[in-house]
């Protein structure tokens, strides 16, 4: 009898590795790749194949791994369990090169996101459009927020207007905040943080190469 | 008697973890902030402090934990720990919004790395410098990797271009690439790569978001 699937939610290092499997089995399909086994996923991610099958595991997929993974099913069903097929509203505060970069490049829509607007205090680029969206005045950010039902923001400011802008947006509604200032945030409970913080990732980098 | 500390190299997310307190310790020093708890750090990175001294105990710091770390002996060990005193050159490649935002801003001097050059195709930016940093020819990568002993180096190219430029780079001496591109790279055994995925910042916070 196999094992009974874990109930509840999935813990942060799951939806990581599942939400990177996304893009590997994408991947593969771009390259006409239709089945995948729990080995060759796990070489590409670098990890290994019993955390691959206990990953899946976590979500109801029911696809068997003996004959490998459909690619096309397992992409289906890891867009459901990240809940991904409901659209979320977000926005990008701060546009500059990093801001512009997020705009310009990230593919939000094909991952159940809405990238509706994008906040700047330089008049030079209030007004215009990058990718699509319109570039507002951080003035407005309080409205436009509540009128676009935007939960989720992007924080590419500076530092020294981390903590204010932060506020701002939770006072509007925000209720997830990508925060890439090199400051930590404090915010109300019912507010998830995720920390992006560039240097650390190459800290990381620089430790793996020292070894 | 203490339990002894743990030999050998540190595991991904304790690099992880240690390099985000490093941030969060130079805050608390900003701050005038000297003496720090496990159990203030912990709740200001967001994990608990079982966790926080359990990952401090794998450095050789020799602070008293019953009376809170000193910040500035802490800073100093994970840093040692993390081998931040031996500098590192590295180099960014492809200078669109993302190449110019990591050029710019990402304060690699302070923690141990050098960013010697940067690369791009384009011709209106190729001998232009951004933060004091010059932009050269992607065709003479390989010379100047060499000359400068780049060892590490952030990928920014579009993803057709992105294993193509990888191999180059390893060709010419690179040991760790920082890969914001979304394919995932095909590299020998000596070599890291860290995957930077933006999209997968966004479909992990959206996750947190929907529940």
């Amino acid at each position: 009898m196999p094992p009974k699937k874990p109930s509840g939610t999935l813990s942060p290092p799951v939806i990581q590795r599942l939400s990177e499997y996304l893009l590997i089995l994408e991947q593969f399909i771009a390259q006409e790749q239709e089945v995948v086994s729990s080995r060759a996923l796990a070489t590409v991610y670098g990890n290994n194949s019993s955390q691959v099958r206990h990953d899946i595991f976590q979500i109801e997929h029911k696809g068997s791994q003996s004959h490998g993974y459909l690619c096309s099913e397992l992409i289906k069903d890891i867009r459901i369990a990240l809940n991904l097929q409901n659209e979320k509203n977000l926005c990008v505060i701060g546009m500059g090169n990093l801001g512009r970069a997020i705009t310009a490049h990230v593919p939000f829509d094909r991952y159940g996101m809405k990238l509706s607007a994008s906040f700047d205090v330089d008049p030079n680029v209030i007004g215009k459009k990058i990718g699509g969206v319109e570039i507002f005045n951080s003035d407005d950010m309080s409205n436009i927020i509540k009128e676009q039902n935007i939960t989720m923001a992007a924080l590419c400011v500076p530092a020294s207007r981390a903590q204010k802008t932060c506020d701002l947006a939770i006072h509007a509604g925000v209720k997830g905040i990508l925060n890439y200032s090199r400051i930590r945030l404090k915010v109300p409970e019912h507010v998830s943080v995720h920390y992006e913080q560039i240097i650390c990732s190459f800290m990381q980098l620089s430790y793996k190469c020292s070894l």
